[in-house]
């Protein structure tokens, strides 16, 4: 069975103006978040929805309600600064490990090597202290948790050869073609990633690892397509009776000028690092506004905050207090609050939250240990 | 660099008639066997230039001279029967080991796996049975050897990885034009086998195993290729400084109808556990004959030997003898020597070779765990 292939070529850092997230929801097959358990609503990004959707979501919530085993599978690319956009999934891990999950953060260095020829040991310079020293001041837990980098996947010999067995076996079960629609052009270097990636999807079900237990991969939604080779591959082969990967979709974090945040370019972001100086200059200076162009008008028409990346920061992380963010939405709306008032409140909110970010960020430099055993 | 490559597709399989290996040797860009030390002469297929053409087997000869490390590498598909053909590299490895090396050998059920659909159990079992169980028989010695399978390089766990880890890293140094040029049509599980097969060639010489050694890969003159394009990604990567691999190449053993000895074809072949009745069957109606129709035209014409499989296989593999050898070639080519004689003569040394063979076999299954630690 191939599963439902998308016809649409979703790629929202060449989409301008607004994401039809029913339409992708549609087009995918995935299926909209909703009647979540009552502890879900306490993590924002579940509450107000910015991560949405969902396949097979219910054999992780039926493993959580009954304390079986479950694994939550993530990989991160070691490559630029951990920046905002970063956190959305970093704050989904200590949420998950509190309700039991087995957690895997795969180091895709192999893929910086092979994609964009960064060297192993700038891969592993760059994911701890740029990613893994963030995951800690946010709260990720040592226990139940492997850490691994793909070029060295662990000290136990079994572990290893399973894992890499794997990404070979799957291969047989792929075609070009297959990864062509995901990847575009492809390379060899690309091919074999792919292949380490389903192998990172789907290794911890392996019985030198936890087993067969359900496991769910937290993703944007233009991730999907990876995420469905490897079902399909996964599906294919006949060595191992896998369950199918469960997925959660966040939403597009839009970067400050709402287009991508990209590494390259630090006006688009604001990294975990930075100052509050510095926070302060990006968002007077970067952040895009959905108010009027002049302050009678504001005040006459109101703002969008659908549009606002000041608004949409706030929302998504650092505005926890639904009351006041419903305050500040209505007051930008009717024209109330100033662009200038809510990015000075932006600002406030990030820095506050930076500073206090920082200094736990300090504190896991003597925790890494724990962090980096397997 | 990009090392020469051949026109002509050199398949000698569907070759008919002569294999013109003058003109392999120029078109490939390897060089003649020759002045080799005395001790060479020791040994049939040196000697009677079986193994007949090299690249940089300098670095070999001069290591084994000094004494100083150097590996023999190889591999073995594990489908179908162990059959006289596997000989010619099975016969090598007790000489080579002799002269010093440190013997490699890869199983290659991950290969067999995504090219034909084989489990690896099903590896396993033929490569124990098959193969290594013969390799014993004929002279293997458990000291300075690793049999590994690609499946499951190692029980060390920084040897494992850094096998594994060499296969990824290559990706980045090759394209799919040069795996299409050896491969002919690739599909993933090709490309990701020959990506293993390089770090099969290349991975002795990293630091978790021998080190940088001069390493030789003996093969058939039609497995150049997969040499030349391991030579071009370990000569472009920039993580470790390889010595390129030396080769040895030997002539196409001809099957008993001069075609391929194929695994599926039990009359093109002679196995090692084929008893004398079968030899005797197997010579008499297949062996390709060099003789006349008649034997008054043979009395008169004389015999050709060079196409001769039944003299072929005596030159390669029965008769070690040199001037016996050259009397039945003398006869033959008179016509003093009938083809129903030697044939008899053949089937007599097979026999003898055989029956010696399959006691020494028996021998081989209680000394296999020797053989099989890693």
């Amino acid at each position: 069975m191939n599963e439902k292939k998308s016809k649409i070529k979703f790629n929202p850092w060449d989409v301008e103006g607004e994401v039809n997230y029913d339409k992708l929801v549609k087009e995918f097959g995935v299926e909209p978040l909703k009647n979540l358990p009552k502890v879900f609503m306490e993590n924002v990004l579940f509450r107000r929805k910015v991560v949405f959707a969902h396949r097979d979501i219910q054999r992780i919530l039926l493993a959580a309600r009954d304390k079986k085993p479950f694994v939550l599978m993530t990989g991160l690319m070691p490559t630029g600064k951990f920046h905002i956009g970063h956190m959305i999934l970093a704050q989904q891990f200590p949420f998950w490990q509190k309700l039991g999950a087995k957690l895997y953060i795969a180091v895709a260095d192999i893929e910086a090597y092979n994609a964009r020829g960064q060297s192993l040991e700038e891969s592993r310079k760059i994911a701890v202290e740029q990613y893994i020293l963030n995951y800690i001041a946010l709260g990720l837990k040592p226990k139940n948790l492997d850490i691994y980098f793909q070029s060295n996947r662990s000290s136990n010999a079994e572990k290893s050869n399973a894992y890499y067995r794997l990404q070979n076996l799957f291969a047989r079960y792929s075609t070009f073609n297959e990864f062509k629609a995901v990847y575009g052009e492809i390379t060899p270097g690309k091919m074999i990633s792919a292949l380490l990636q389903a192998s990172d999807m789907y290794h911890p079900q392996l019985k030198e690892f936890e087993g067969q237990v359900p496991t769910l991969i937290p993703v944007g939604i233009d991730q999907d397509p990876h995420i469905r080779i490897a079902r399909d591959m996964a599906n294919r082969i006949k060595d191992f009776k896998f369950t199918p990967i469960s997925s959660t979709y966040n939403l597009f974090i839009p970067g400050l000028g709402r287009g991508k945040m990209s590494a390259s370019n630090p006006s688009s972001y604001i990294a975990m690092t930075d100052s509050p100086k510095e926070v302060e200059r990006k968002i007077k200076k970067y952040a895009f506004s959905g108010g009027q162009p002049t302050v009678e008008e504001h005040r006459k028409k109101g703002g969008n905050p659908d549009i606002d990346v000041s608004f949409q920061y706030l929302k998504m992380f650092f505005e926890p207090d639904d009351k006041k963010l419903k305050k500040l939405e209505e007051d930008y709306k009717s024209g109330k609050l100033l662009t200038g008032e809510l990015k000075q409140y932006t600002i406030d909110k990030i820095s506050q939250f930076l500073e206090k970010h920082q200094k736990n960020r300090e504190k896991a430099k003597k925790m890494l240990d724990k962090f980096l055993v397997n």
